[in-house]
């Protein structure tokens, strides 16, 4: 392991801050509503609180969408219907504004970036995306490592770094975002290992593989899984082994973000790769991961049932980018907003239960 | 039946403009992302389409939520913990900025009005709120009509004026609120007579009903059901005989609403009532409903069963406000945005599937 990963894994993630977790439980019973009846909201909210460390938590604004952009060797093996070059046309969309997470951020009042961490070809000239490739595209899974160790680490520590000048420059939530042809491949793979489940459970068809290009796909990630022998507790070597570095990025980016007590909004099934990635290198990040929505790949679900989280959306969306996290940004920063600016029964001269 | 209220039903909904719908299905296909890939994004952008008759539909804003408000005779009987006091109360905390309805949709942008439709107590001077009540209270439906037939129709109208009133302002997206102790009670009953439901399965704990008071309630809503032998066929007759004038304003709203083509979000229970009573006043009003969230009482779901309406959150709400409409508002001008602002494969230069 390289010193700067291993000191960006020393560094640690703070626990969440209890007093400020129970101040807000208290809170949420004095304000004028009865109690327990914003649901889910609540909780999200006195676990803001703990994660800022203070009751009532910041709004988490402004929020940041990272699209990390990678793509992956295992395209080769032909499991997926889009051509590679979809990967550098989308990189290019995004930074300009075009692409789906665009038109969400815009609703919700969040910026996007894009990190072209590991595409295969070049990106056209003006192209704004932050330029911090450590490989053209990953290798062939089936064939051998996706990535070496050092690239992985090399990702992992890109991602770190992505988070870091994000908050550096005001980012108080982050989005994760994604883009790559193959990803969901990738995502499976890592999901099998780290869940422990069988890729059969948890391969869909991703960007739209008909029936007979997921069953060539579940016995690609079998035959991937055949050959590395992945250890779950090295997640360098599974990254490396599965790739891509969008996800290895992404799990530098989630353990930086939490080690600085920022929210991070997971979108679909990358992400949730990523995380369990994450969760591998460093157990206390999951406290500071929020799970935008449930996608509808099954590899999502049982990401997040591993960790644990709970869906705040689960509109039947499945396209990646950020856009299931992006939308669910409103929510985050409503749970906050109501323990800074509801009134208290005192504070606005309500009567109470009479039982 | 009065002349005005005869003249609103025979204005009549318009249907869905089938060719803004279709022409929005294929719009969805052509935008730079996998077909269905934005799930209930991609039809719910689609209905909006058909409601605004134009593709691609505006995005839907101003939101405007109204929230009206009204007292239970039916409070006498026991069916709440919380004194009579305290919606006139909550009315001046919504006046005053401080609800939870109030920071959510400061939250998303959107407006809140609150219309005093049939408050009991009198509110203190310099609240912020519509005068327009036609009841200082509604009377205990154990012992008779909660309203008389003319008031169950005048305060249609009031419903029906406001979100005219809101429309001619610029509002383009409305969210029904409401505020009343009691009207969890009033909305189970309305909702088993609509809904051809037993009180049983429609009946909740409300504001926070323990097991005992939860009984009781249902019972008091089967004595009432067995006192006035209600007729669903008789939408006014049944409003009449539960009240409140709240939910008899909603149903107004809600038909004059889609007369305009204004999309309606739906909250919970006391909205399903409602809509259930705006559908057998003019059943082609449901079309131009979307609903907002699934509230946790079990009358809200049995009414958009009943409906046929898919809720976009679920987040374990109950508060009722509008509270669980109001926070549906980005992804429902999401739906739209997407269809205005997101590249097309040919726009963006995104090549198209392989296969």
């Amino acid at each position: 392991m390289t010193i700067a990963l291993s000191s960006l894994l020393a560094t640690g993630v703070p626990p969440l801050d209890a007093a400020a977790t129970a101040a807000a439980d208290a809170r949420q019973a004095q304000l004028t509503k009865p109690a327990g009846s914003m649901g889910r909201l609540e909780s999200l909210g006195s676990r803001l609180a703990g994660m800022y460390a203070v009751c009532p938590p910041p709004i988490p604004e402004p929020a940041v969408v990272a699209v990390f952009a990678g793509d992956h060797g295992v395209h080769a093996q032909g499991v997926s219907p889009w051509p590679q070059e979809v990967t550098v046309q989308m990189v290019a969309n995004v930074a300009a504004g075009g692409a789906v997470v665009n038109a969400l951020a815009r609703q919700v009042g969040a910026s996007v970036c894009v990190i072209d961490v590991g595409v295969a070809g070049a990106l056209p000239p003006g192209v704004d995306a932050v330029g911090a490739r450590i490989v053209d595209g990953t290798a062939d899974f089936t064939t051998g490592p996706a990535l070496t160790r050092e690239q992985a680490e090399a990702a992992v520590l890109v991602g770190a770094q992505t988070a870091d000048r994000l908050i550096d420059e005001g980012a108080r939530l982050l989005v994760t975002g994604d883009l790559g042809i193959g990803n969901t491949t990738a995502s499976a793979a890592l999901i099998a290992v780290f869940a422990g489940a069988d890729p059969g459970a948890v391969t869909g068809p991703g960007a739209g593989s008909d029936a007979r290009m997921l069953a060539h796909k579940i016995a690609v990630i079998r035959a991937g899984i055949e050959r590395h022998q992945p250890d779950p507790a090295d997640p360098i070597g599974v990254l490396a082994a599965f790739g891509g570095a969008e996800h290895a990025a992404l799990a530098g980016f989630l353990v930086a973000a939490a080690a600085r007590r920022v929210p991070v909004i997971l979108d679909g099934v990358i992400a949730g790769a990523a995380a369990l990635a994450a969760a591998a290198l460093c157990p206390g990040v999951t406290a500071y991961l929020l799970a935008g929505h449930r996608s509808t790949e099954p590899g999502a679900t049982a990401a997040l049932a591993t960790l644990r989280l709970e869906p705040i959306l689960d509109l039947g969306m499945r396209l990646g980018e950020g856009s299931g996290g992006v939308l669910a940004v409103p929510v985050v920063q409503a749970a906050a907003r109501l323990l800074r600016e509801v009134a208290t029964f005192d504070s606005a001269g309500v009567a109470g239960r009479e039982d």
